[in-house]
């Protein structure tokens, strides 16, 4: 059986600790927490540390915390020549301390504390130093996720603009979309369907050809109406440019 | 049992007709079709004519066609005092020729041929100039659908300006992502997780409460090397613009 490290009690770190409890092959040695209190949720009592240097060394130690603390925290590890990762989408491997082999395990998926996620679909990205130790992330990974992939520091890179795009800018269009509604007294949940669709679609289409609406029927009288119909300047001009940007496609 | 004439054989008529063919308490009297060739996937060959003037009253008749045409074909229906809806979402009722009784029946979905929908899931918004009418509707609409609304013209032009945002800017957005993805060797399928939850977390949370991402943390460090890393100026100001209305969210 392989032991596995944890660093860090954030969303990311809470939800890869639930899974590693639940495999057979693997098993939880320490977890590395700022606040015991804030981590007694997530995290088995007798498991807790908040002194990283009382870290024994593991199979495995996984780094799941703010991208900004992760050198840090890969110095302050106090073994060597095991297996460290983080978790990080738009972090490069080689930022991780020689001492240890360097790697990433990267869950690309948005997580929320409160909300349950099936970790079977969420892709998890690979990136390994050695053949050897991707063997170990490899099993590690399939494990817990159905969809498992290797992927470079470079690709990952794109990878993590792709998500914002398709993830965080999706949503604050949900937001706008709501508020849209709540000014004219429209049940947000009206459009709750059609959202669905939107997403389920391109799982089957290209989403250059799952595209629909006014501005890809260049139908300006309709675009007009809408912008007129818009007070909200910034909400105006996410509209004009997106118009554009879809026409030129 | 009541009659119902379809005019109209684009991808909502495909979708109305099909469904309407199955429920027993009404009839698919005809449809106007442009060409039957064309139409002849769609619709029951005996149903289909080409010239309006040949339309016979029915209990109720649905005008699905282009929102240009919408009023001169409510021009020429050959009858009057009968129910006469539009299905769009952009068109005031107002626009239907006051020789028949107008109503509205639009569903709010977004529809391709080739992609099956569970009409059960489809929001359809209602309106009419009578309480008389709008029964009729509700009936037809409740056997069709789980999801009934009354939607007046002025509700239905905000709710068609969100629909645009959320489903044919966000497509954009996918297409958006899938180009980043090929462009830098990354199967477009590994975000696809992502794009679900993202639209399944909205039915459970406000989406202002769902945002997460850069912007929303105030990453500098990571918006300017997302910034650093678009070519394509169009994506680099859709960028821009969303991050800094996610920002003052």
């Amino acid at each position: 059986m392989k032991t596995i490290n944890v660093i860090g009690s954030g969303n990311v770190a809470h939800h890869l600790i639930k899974n590693i409890n639940a495999l057979p092959d693997f098993k939880l040695q320490q977890v590395v927490v700022r606040s015991k209190e804030k981590a007694a949720d997530s995290v088995p009592e007798n498991l807790m540390i908040t002194d990283i240097s009382q870290l024994k060394p593991a199979d495995l130690t996984i780094i799941s915390v703010t991208d900004d603390a992760i050198k840090l925290i890969s110095d302050a590890i106090p073994y060597q020549n095991s297996l460290v990762v983080h978790t990080s989408g738009t972090t490069s491997m080689a930022i991780l301390n020689s001492k240890n082999q360097k790697g990433v395990f990267y869950p690309l998926q948005t997580f929320s504390k409160n909300r349950m996620i099936d970790f079977k679909n969420v892709p998890l990205c690979l990136e390994t130093e050695s053949e050897n130790d991707l063997k170990i992330l490899k099993v590690l990974a399939q494990q817990m996720s159905d969809k498992v992939y290797e992927i470079s520091s470079e690709q990952r890179k794109s990878l993590h603009v792709s998500a914002v795009f398709v993830s965080n800018f999706v949503n604050h269009l949900y937001v706008i979309g709501n508020e849209i509604c709540a000014e004219n007294n429209v049940p947000f949940e009206v459009l709750h369907s059609l959202i669905q669709e939107t997403a389920a679609k391109i799982t089957l289409l290209p989403p250059r050809d799952a595209q629909t609406g006014p501005a890809i029927r260049h139908d300006e009288k309709t675009i007009t109406a809408h912008q007129d119909f818009l007070t909200n300047e910034t909400y105006k001009n996410i509209y004009k440019l997106i118009t554009e940007s879809i026409k030129n496609v």
